[in-house]
C-alpha cells in the first residue's frame, strides 16, 4: 500500500510533542515528509529530532515540493482559516487543531471548500478518543441513558493563564478560555446530543483577574497585555429543548487548578464522565456504576488514526468540517451575546 | 413593652414546626393569637398542640375577631397572593412562605401594596441566617471577595419527588423544582449581587422522570398527575455583566439525593458555601481557607427575628417585599423563556 | 376478619424484643393471647409488660384454656422438637426459631407432620427479610447473576461467645457458632441455590480458644463448662455441582467482631452481600455496582408477616419446614464430619 | 571456590525475567553455560541478551557439550516430569518451575529417583521468601500463634485467563487457575501446617466465564479452546484436624482482579499476610498488631539463592521434592474430587 | 455494713453532673447527708435535685448537725485548702478536685495533716480510671515499655478559655490552663515515672490572646478581666534523668480546639495514649499495636469507687495526698520559673 | 564578570550530590577548581566523575596551587573548626556544613576571624530556602503571625541511627541526634525569633536504644561503639519570654521513621510547617489556612546561590557565622544540661 505523504505546518510543543509521535506511530499508512515553520531554523531542527526529510519556511515552496496527501495544521488560531483553505486547494486532506478558525464564517467556509473538493477536513478534538468516552458512547447506544436533556461542562484552570505564547493575544487567538479550553467539553456535549444546531445562546465572558495578575501556575503572565476572557460562562439551548451550561476558565477563585468534566443527565441515567460513574435505576433501586478497569489509552495516536480512517473513506469518530462548523458558530454567538450584540 | 400579636394562615409542617416554635421563643415580643386553616378541625388541633387561643376556618373571621398586628401565610403558593394582600389591607405585616407568589404580577402587586401601606411584607428564606451566609456577608464586608461577577447555585435532588401535598399540583404551586427548591439558592445568589434586576434570562424546564415514574425517596408520586417540571436550569444576566448558573431539581439522574450549594466568584476571593471554603491569595500563595468551628444556627428562629426587627423598624436582613418582586420575576422569565414565550 | 390467636412458648430475650412487638405490629391480624415459660414468674411478667391475657408455666394448660391458631417457639434448640410436634398435634401453626431441632431426623419428622397436618411450620431466618436480599432475588430473577455456583457465606465473631444462658450447653443447644451463627448465612446461600439437597459434605469443627478463655465482648464465659465448638468451617457441594464455602465462629483470631456476609458467584455476575455490590459486565467494561439508597428494614416485622402469609396460603418467602429439614442435614452432616464418622 | 554451572531448559518469559538474572546476580556461586529452547533461534536470542555462551534447541546435545552441575527448569508444565528425570539422569541438580507436574505419581517419581540419586530438586515457589512469609515463620517459632488450626488462602483473578502462550491448554498445563495460581498458595498454607499428608479432599472446578467470553484484562482469550478451570474451590482436612480452605481463579465475579492473600488461624493468633496483621490478645486486650516497616525484598534472587544452599548442603526453605509430591497429590484429589472420581 | 456519710461541698456544674451521680452509683456503700454551698438556695436546689437530705450555707453548721464520714469538695482551687484542713480537722476522709491547692506548700500541709491523722485525702484525677490509662498501666507492668526515659504530655485548647465562672480569676483559681488542664495529664506523666520529685524545672507562661479577646469556643470571655495564662510550656526534669515536656493552654493558635494526649518513650516501647497505639519491636520487625476493642467506661464513677476504697483501707489507685502536694510543688515551680523567681 | 574559584573539601555523600551540582549548575558565577580529601583517590573519583580539574589529598598543597576565592567544608564535624580557620587565613569565603562546629568556643571562634578578615563564613541550612519556610516569613513579614512566643520543634526518626560512616563516633562528630538532626529544625525555629541569644536551657540525652540495639531502617549499627545520644530533649528560653520545645532522635519508640516539623505559635496565627498550614482568625471566625499549590524547590541550589550572594555583598538569608555561633552556644548548652554541669 503507498503510503499518504504528511506535512506538518507549524513547528511548536503540539506539533513536537502530540502530531509527529503519532503519525511515526502510524508508520505502515503515512510518512511525514516535510516540517512548515515560519522560522526556519525551528522547522529545521524538528525535522531533524524526528528524522523528517524537509524543512520550510513557506507553505508555497513545500507544496510545490513535496506534494503532500495531507497536513497538519498547528499554527494560531488565525492562521488555520488561510492555511487550510490552500491545503485544500492544493487538494490535500487537513487535520486542523483545535479550535476549528476565529469566525464562524471561517469555519462554514473552510467546511464548504472542503466538500467541494471531496477532501477530508477534520479538528483535533482527542477527549472524543479516551476510554471514557467510547464507553459513554456505548452506554448510549445500550440505551442506559435514554433521552439526554441537559449537560453541564466545564474545563476550569484555577490559575492556569499560560505564560508562554501568544494566548493572552486575541487577534492570533481570537479569545482566551473558551477558545482554548472550553471548545473541548463543548465538542463532546455537541457529540452526546448529536450535534444539532444550536436555538439560543446567552453568555458572559470575564477578565478580572487576567487584567489584574497574580500568582500563575503555568508561569507567570503579564496582565498588561491580557486581551481574552480569563473566565467565560454559557447556557445553549437546542431546539428538541435539550440544554447545555457550558463553564470555562484560564483563571477563577475555585478549587481545584485543573477540573475538567461533564455530567450528561438522561431521561434513564445520568453520567459523570471523570471518573466514569453512571447514575441509574436498576432492579428496582437507584444503582451507582462504577467501571474499575477503564484503560488509559494514547488518545492523540487514536485521533490521528481516526484522522486518516476518514481520509481513506473508512468510518470515523474524528471531529468533522461539518462539525467544527456548529461548534464554531456556538462559539461566536457565546462571544457576541457576552458582548450584548 | 406591648407583644404583637400574630395570627397564623395555613395549618401544615411548615407551621407547625417552623413558624410557631419559632415564635413561641420570641414570646417577649409576639403573642400568637389565632390559627386559620381551609380545615377547623386541623386548626383547632394545632391551637391546641401549642396553647394557641383560636381557631378558625376563614381569615375574614379571625381579622374580625383577633385584630392581629402580624400574619404569618404558610399555604399553598397560589394562595400567598390574595391572603398577602388581604392581611395588608387588614394593616397587618405580612410574612409569606416562599415562593413569594405564582406570577411575577402579583408579587409586583404585593409589594406595592405593602409599600403603600407603609407595612413590612417580607418572604421567609431562612438560608440567609445560616452561620455561612452570615460569614460570607462578613468576606464579602471585609473586601475579601473583591468584585462578585459569577455564581452558580444549584438544588438538586436525585429523587426527591414529594410524594405527599400537592407539590406536583401546577395549579396550586406554580411550577415544581424551581418554585419549591431552587428559589433558595437563587435568593441568596441575588444578595450576593445586591438584588439587581435581571437583564436577560435564558432557561429551561423538564419532566421526563416525573413523568415516567421510578423510584421515590421522598414517597412515591404518581407519574400520571404530575404536571410541574421536575428539573429547571437557567442562565440569568445582569446590567453590570455578572452572571447566575441556576440549576434545580426534584429527580435528576445524578450522585446525591441533596446536593445543595453555591459557588461564588469574585476577582479577590470565590466561596463554596457548604462547607465554607474560601479560595483566594494570601502572602503571595494559592490559599485555601475553611473555618472548622462554624456554629450550627436556628435560621428559622433567626429569620422570625428579623422579621419581627422589619416590623419594628430596626436593621435587618430578612428578604424583603421588593427583593421578592424582583425573584419572582426571574422565576417567571425562565418558565417564560422555557416554554419559548 | 377473625384475628389469628398465637401464643408465645419460651420468655427470654428473643420473644420480648422480636416476636412479641412485631405480632403487635400486626394487630390487624393477629392478637397474642398467652406466654408460656417454665418460670411463671418470667411468664406472667412478660405478659404485664406486653398487656397479653394469659401466662403459663406449662404448655398443656395453655392449649387447653386458650386454643391458639398458631404458637412461636422461642425455648432452647433442644425444646424445639418436641414442642413443635405437640403444638402440631394441637393443630396450631407453628413459627419456630432458628435453628430447626438438634438433629436432623427431627427436623425431618417436623416437617412430615406438618406436611400430614396440612399446617404451617416455619422458621425465623429474618436474614430473608433484609433489603440486601431482596435486592439479590431482583437481581437474580432479572438475570443479572446468571448461573449461581458457588458461594462463600461466614459469619465471624472474634470474640463473641455468650456470656449468658445455656450457648455454650451442647445438650440444650446441639452445637456452637454453627448452631447459632452459621444456619443464618447457610439458609441465605441454600436460598439462592433454589435449596438443594447436598451432595458432599466435609466440615471440621474447632475448640481452641473456648475452652482456653480470655477476653470476652459478649460477656466472660467459662473455659471450663465450654462444650460447643467455637468455629465451624466446611465445604458443601450439590448435584449440579454448585458449591458452598461455610465459615462460622464464636471466637477466632480474626480482624473483626462481627462480620457477616456472603459472596455469591454467578455466571454473569457476583454479589457481595454487605454492602449490596454487584460485579458484573456492561457496556463492554467490567462494572460494580452499588446501590446508595437501600432502606433499612424493620426484618423481624417482615418475616413475621411472611409466616402468617404462608398459614393464610398466601405466598410467602419464609423458611419453610421442608426446607429447614435440608439446612438440618447438612448441618448434622458437617458435625459427623467433623468427628470423622 | 568452583563455580556452579547451570543451564537454561525452557526461553520464555519466566526464564528472562526471574531466573536469569538471579543468577546472574549470584555469579560468585554459579555460571549460566547454556540456554536451551525447542526454539533454536529463541535460545540463542535469550543467550545473547544475558552473555550466555551456548545455545542448544535439544536437550540432549546441551548435557553432552556443556556438562552442567545444574539445570532450571522453566517449560510448560508436562515437561516438568521428562526434562527433571532426564537431568537427575544427568546428575544435576534441579530448579523446577511451579507447579511440580501435571500428576502426583509423576511428582512422587521425581522425589524418588532425586533422593535415589542424593540430588536436590527444588520447586520454585517464592512467595516462601517474601518478608511476609518470613515474618510469619518467626511469630509461629515465637509462639505467637500458638496452634494453627485453620487458613484460608486464596489467589483470585476477576478477569485474568492469560491471553497468551499455553494457559488454557489442558494437555500442557495440565489445569488452569489452581495449577498455577492455587498451587502458589497453597504451598504456604502447607508450609505453615508443617507440610502434612493430606487426610481427606472436596474439591470444584468451574469454567463458566472461560467458556463464555467477555472483558479481558490480561489480554482477550478463546472460549472456543479453553479447557481448564477457570475457578477452583476445594476444602483440605488433615489427620490433626486442621484445615485449609482454597480458592483459586483465573476468572471470577469478585471485586479484585488480583486478590491473594491467606488468613492462618492459630490458637494464640490469627494473621493475615497481605498486608501483615497479627491478631491476638496482649496485656489482656484484644491486639492488632501492624509491621509499617517490611521491606520489600526480591524474591526471585531470594529463592534461587536456596536452591543454591540446598545443592550445597546448606539449610535452605526452597520447596523440596517431598514436599512438591505432597502438593501435586492434594492438586490431584482436587481435581479428582471436583471429577466425582 | 454500715453505709458512709458523705457530705458535697460546693454547688456547681461538677459537684451535679460527676460527684453527686457517681456516688448515687455507688449507694451500696455511701449514702450523700448534705449539700453544703456559699449560696443557700443553690445548695437546697442541688439537694432536692438529687434526693439529699440537707443543704446548709455554711461548713460549720453541716458539721454539727451531719457528722459526715466524709467530704467531696468542689470549690474554687483557692478554698481547698482551707475546707480540707477544716474537713480534716472534723475527721472526715476528704476527696478533693484537682488542682490540689494554689501553693505548694498548702499541699504540703494538707498532705501532713491527713497523715497525721490517718485519714484518707485524695484528689480527684479521673483520667487514671480511663481504659487506655488500665492498658497502660498493665502494659508496663507486663515489661512491655522497658524504662520510660521520657513523656511529652499536652492538653491544649484553640480557643477554650471558659466564658463563665471564675477561670480567669487568679486569687480564686491560683493560675489558667496549667492549674487547669495541665494538671490532668501532668499527674499521669508523673504516675508512669513513679511519681518522683523533679530534679530541675524550667517553664513559661502566656496570655496573648487571653488579654487580647477574640472568638471564643466556650462562650465568650472577658479580656480586661482576663489575669491568667492562656498557655503553659515546662519542661521537667528528675534524678533518674527521665523528663517530661508539658502543654497546656486555654487558647493557642493550633489546629484542634482539644487535643489532650501523652507519649510515653520507654526503652523497649513506646506509646501514644488516645487512641491507644504501642510502638515496639517484635519478632525482630517494628510493630505498631492496637486494641480496637478497649471499652469506655464512667471514669468518675470509676475514682470515686477508688476513693472509697482508700478510705477503707483497700488497694487503690486514686491520687494520694503525697501525690498531690508532688504535682502541686512541681506546678509552683512551673509559675515561679516563668517569672523567674 | 569573572568567576568564583571554588574548592571542596570532603569527598563523601553530601559534597558528591548537594554542593558539587549545585555549584555546577551557578557555572555562570563559580567554578569548582579543587576537591580535597584525606583520601587522594576519592578526591580524584570525585574530580573526574564531575569534571572538576584538580584533586588533592592535603589542603596545604590545594591552597599553593589553586588559590580558591571560597571553599566548601563536607568533613566529619570535628574537622569544620580546623579547616575553616584555614580557610579564612587564606583569605577564602567558606561555606561550612552544619552543625558549625563542636564546641561554641570554636563557633565564636570562626565568626570572630570571619569578622576580622571581612569573609563570608556561612552554614548549610537548606531548610531555610524550603517554600513553606519562604512562605512562613511572607506569613510573619505581613503581620500574619502577630507576635511569636513559642515554637516546637522536632526532628524524630524511630529507628534511623546511621549504620554507615562515623554518625555515632563522639570525637568526630561531637554528639548524635541533636549534633545531626535537632539543628535542622534549631536554626528554622531561632530564624523565627530573630535568632536571640538564649535565656535559660534545660535539656536531657538518651542512648538507650542506640545501647541496645534492634531493627535498623538505616542500615545495622553496632551497639558496642555507639558513643552519641540517641535522643535529645529540650527547652530553650529567651530574655523576651519567647521560649523553644526542641526534641531530635535517632532512635525513639515513636510512630513514624521520618517526622519534621515546626509549630510556630504566634499572637495573631500559628503555623505548622509540613504541610504548610495557617491557624488564625479571620472575618471574625477561626480559620484554618492551606496553600494548596506550594512548589517544590531545589533547596541546595537556592542555598549555594544565598551563600554566593553572601560572598558578593547582597542580600541574603544564608545562615550567618554569628548565627552559627549561637545556635552553637544553645546546643552546647543542652550537652552541658543533660550531663548536669
Amino acid at each position: 500500500m503507498t503510503l499518504l505523504r504528511a506535512a506538518i505546518i507549524g513547528g511548536g510543543h503540539i506539533a513536537d510533542s502530540n502530531h509527529i509521535p503519532a503519525l511515526k506511530q502510524l508508520s505502515d499508512r503515512v510518512v511525514i515528509v516535510a516540517v512548515c515553520s515560519r522560522d526556519l531554523e525551528k522547522a529545521r531542527a524538528l525535522a531533524d529530532k524526528h528524522g523528517i526529510a524537509d524543512a520550510f519556511d513557506n507553505t508555497h515552496e513545500m507544496y510545490r515540493q513535496c506534494t503532500p496527501d495531507l497536513v497538519i495544521i498547528c499554527t494560531p488560531n488565525n492562521l488555520h482559516y488561510p492555511q487550510t483553505m490552500e491545503a485544500l486547494e492544493h487538494n490535500c486532506h487537513v487535520f486542523c487543531e483545535k479550535p476549528p478558525a476565529i469566525s464562524a464564517q471561517n469555519a462554514r467556509d473552510m467546511a464548504n471548500l472542503a466538500a467541494q473538493k471531496g477532501l477530508t477536513l477534520a479538528y483535533n478534538f482527542q477527549l472524543r478518543q479516551s476510554s471514557e468516552w467510547a464507553l459513554l458512547t456505548r452506554c448510549q447506544a445500550d440505551g442506559l441513558l435514554g433521552d439526554i436533556y441537559h449537560i453541564k461542562a466545564h474545563f476550569l484552570r484555577r490559575r492556569g493563564i499560560p505564560g508562554w505564547g501568544y494566548f493572552t493575544n486575541k487577534e492570533m487567538q481570537g479569545g482566551g478560555a473558551l477558545m482554548d479550553l472550553g471548545v473541548h467539553v463543548l465538542d463532546l456535549a455537541l457529540c452526546a446530543l448529536g450535534y444539532p444546531t444550536p436555538d439560543q445562546v446567552l453568555g458572559n465572558t470575564y477578565d478580572f483577574i487576567g487584567k489584574t495578575g497574580g500568582k500563575g501556575l503555568l508561569g507567570d503572565w503579564n496582565p498588561q497585555t491580557f486581551e481574552v476572557e480569563d473566565a467565560a460562562m454559557a447556557y445553549i439551548t437546542f431546539p428538541n429543548r435539550a440544554s447545555i451550561m457550558l463553564s470555562a476558565s484560564f483563571a477563577l477563585n475555585t478549587q481545584a487548578d485543573k477540573d475538567r468534566n461533564l455530567e450528561i443527565f438522561g431521561s434513564k441515567g445520568g453520567v459523570k464522565l471523570f471518573p466514569f460513574t453512571l447514575h441509574t435505576e436498576l432492579a428496582g433501586e437507584l444503582a451507582d456504576i462504577q467501571f474499575p478497569y477503564l484503560e488509559e489509552t494514547d488518545i492523540q495516536l487514536k485521533n490521528t488514526t481516526a484522522f486518516l480512517d476518514a481520509c481513506q473513506g473508512k468510518p470515523s469518530n474524528v471531529c468533522t468540517a461539518e462539525q467544527g462548523a456548529i461548534l464554531q458558530e456556538i462559539v461566536e454567538r457565546i462571544y457576541k451575546s457576552a458582548e450584548r450584540l
